[in-house]
């Protein structure tokens, strides 16, 4: 049997902090899969394909990953998957408290689904994809708070 | 290769709160090491004896558990159990950044281990050790919110 | 003398957290006004009239219990209705920010005016009509969140 | 009928913010009743009977105000009172989870009493009783924000 | 050498919490430069200049007050000033991770820049330029939480 | 004119957190005076004198900063040494409330005294005396955590 996780997110674009999240998710599952949410109601920077570009990228030579888009309820797609746990970062408070409204929901929605939350590495505990596009549209240097993958793509798609 | 989880904490006594939070570890790890903390500077109401028997007695049928107690650094006592995981609950604000800071301290400590958080079902997600016994020294009626090998053991240490 | 409060909201649609608040607040109040804000700039799911049926069928054989809509200032509305109470739900850390930020500013709009704040039923403690709303969106069951009368609704409107 | 409420603390000393949420509470309750804890396991500067007797002089004036003690659980006192309500002044966040942790249990042990919160007048927002008295203990002019029957009991007791 | 700060804002409008920053800012900052952001994305209620006149006006007979707006990265404005201090009020939990966030992201791009937090008056701790603007809106009296040089204009603006 | 701060705390070790702190400090202030509070009733692993010694050999060679000790009233302490702003690190949610509670106190005992809050460098945001000795008191390497001053003597004083 092999434990499997769902790490799902908006990936507008990944960050290292979600980079440090999955590496540490993968001391307690051997199998993680990255599932980028399709969200249509949501302004985003990147495609839906170049973020499952960048994050594959990333990850190239790490087994034990996957990467993918969903849309719907998460709970089905972890049934889809045949996952039971949905991996989660934490950073500050107000995170918390929205991440354990969404895994209440969730276990109301499926009681056999557990979310587990895992801490970021300190480096990276309040970058999040917001504040990086905004600054680097502004033109700041962001390039040692997201992957390599991302930190090229960004300068182009910001035509700096 | 078997993903092995240490759950550790005071436990005087459990609750159905933490008894809730192994049996969600359980969707992620074949074994859950539930460990007592030995902590000689921290006034008791049970025994470790005591409470390693009431764990005990509640996980009797429930394969993947183990009962122990430790003193001393938990990442030795992880490394000493081969556990690359400690498990540990979340609930209020004031317990998340507890809790923050203990995980960074120990990933500090030993960056190979990490601490991966669990959410209390909501129906005990403000039940508290220290709140119950309060609770049952002044006579009220906190049956529900422990398991029963503990229920019984409450109302005989405090004479009622 | 008959002490009333006003428990104003969006209710779109009310959730059996806000229908716990409701019952707790007849502890202390002979006579409790729901009040559906009508506020021109917010996106609703249901119309103001929908939302206000909604209510009144809840609580059709509640004595005590008013229903309305309102727009301007709340606490022109409390003085309208000569209640000297605002009664608030409590949840979330960041619930409890906000609301203490309109506490006081209601305080200083009209200081003979009190904010009474209750906690909602823990098994209804991090439901939110936003996060029924997307769920039942995206095809998840919700009907244990919410009155009966708000489920049969969400249905239909929701064409599923 | 009469709607009562317990405002129960340990007043060591009441603090002009304890003031303000029993004058707030008067806009619900035609009656509250001021409970002192008896605490036996809490050093305090003040015996109960001092206590109590600076809050009743206080409220000497005010009618609807009775001043009085209680060991025990509060919702035994709240039966005994006949008071179905439970008043508790909220401050910062950390206040907030622990009354929120209190409220749960007593609603556990006791469904038909209801705890309500107000919020202190911002002038007394960050007043708490043991800064207060650390403050006074060093020397500093605390006279602001108590009552003026403990501004006079603080010098004498700290013999200033 | 005279030590600067910089105090970035929105200021649509500057209420008095935003003026008792500024004021304490004064005890350790012998010039203090406020300068509004030029935010192309974010609807507001005055015009740049409308807001920097405001606060022009209001520090009109103080000396080390600067009013400047700016766009861009906060970072290389401060450059650009050559001050090395950024200024921010603190109220509330909500802000205080926002404004770590902020604080933390200008650091990695500029880290000789250091921020510095002050607390707003206790009177003003729970006042924000859009609850001041939503309750003038609907017809609030919110003239003692801003600067007599806002509260006219404010009227005139709203037509009231 | 010389801007001057005082930055009072325990320094029961000193840690790295702290250092960043002060370091941060000399961009705004060109004096700090680092005050070690002389608390009798709190148990420490170092003495006031130890911990003098500590802070002042890792600022040897750093212009400004002076190290002291005081007791008493934190303000009459400010007043001695002529000093008008208070620093002060913020670190998580639960620290940013007691900070903002006591630096109201000090507000309201001396207006013209400010509290400033820095930002701890993030490698160093969960760090602190206590869990720092704790960790040490157990055997973990602390010795990044501390300034080298702090860690060859934590180890002497912890016999190991």
């Amino acid at each position: 049997m092999t434990a499997a996780a769902i790490y799902p997110g908006s990936f507008d674009p990944m960050t290292r902090g979600h980079v440090s999240i999955i590496r540490s998710g993968l001391v307690a599952f051997d199998r993680i899969v990255v599932a980028v949410l399709r969200n249509p109601r949501k302004d985003a920077l990147f495609t839906i394909e170049e973020r499952v570009e960048m994050i594959r990228e990333e990850f190239a030579d790490t087994p034990g990953i996957e990467v993918d888009s969903f849309e719907g309820l998460l709970v089905d797609y972890c049934r889809l998957k045949n996952a039971r746990v949905v991996l989660r970062g934490l950073r500050a408070v107000a995170d918390f408290e929205y991440e354990l409204q969404m895994a209440n929901m969730n276990r109301h929605l499926e009681p056999t689904i557990e979310t587990m939350f895992l801490m970021a590495n300190d480096a990276y505990f309040y970058v999040s994809s917001n504040l990086v596009k905004e600054a680097a549209r502004l033109g700041g240097d962001v390039s040692r708070l997201v992957p390599d993958s991302v930190a090229s793509r960004l300068t182009k798609k910001l035509g700096r």
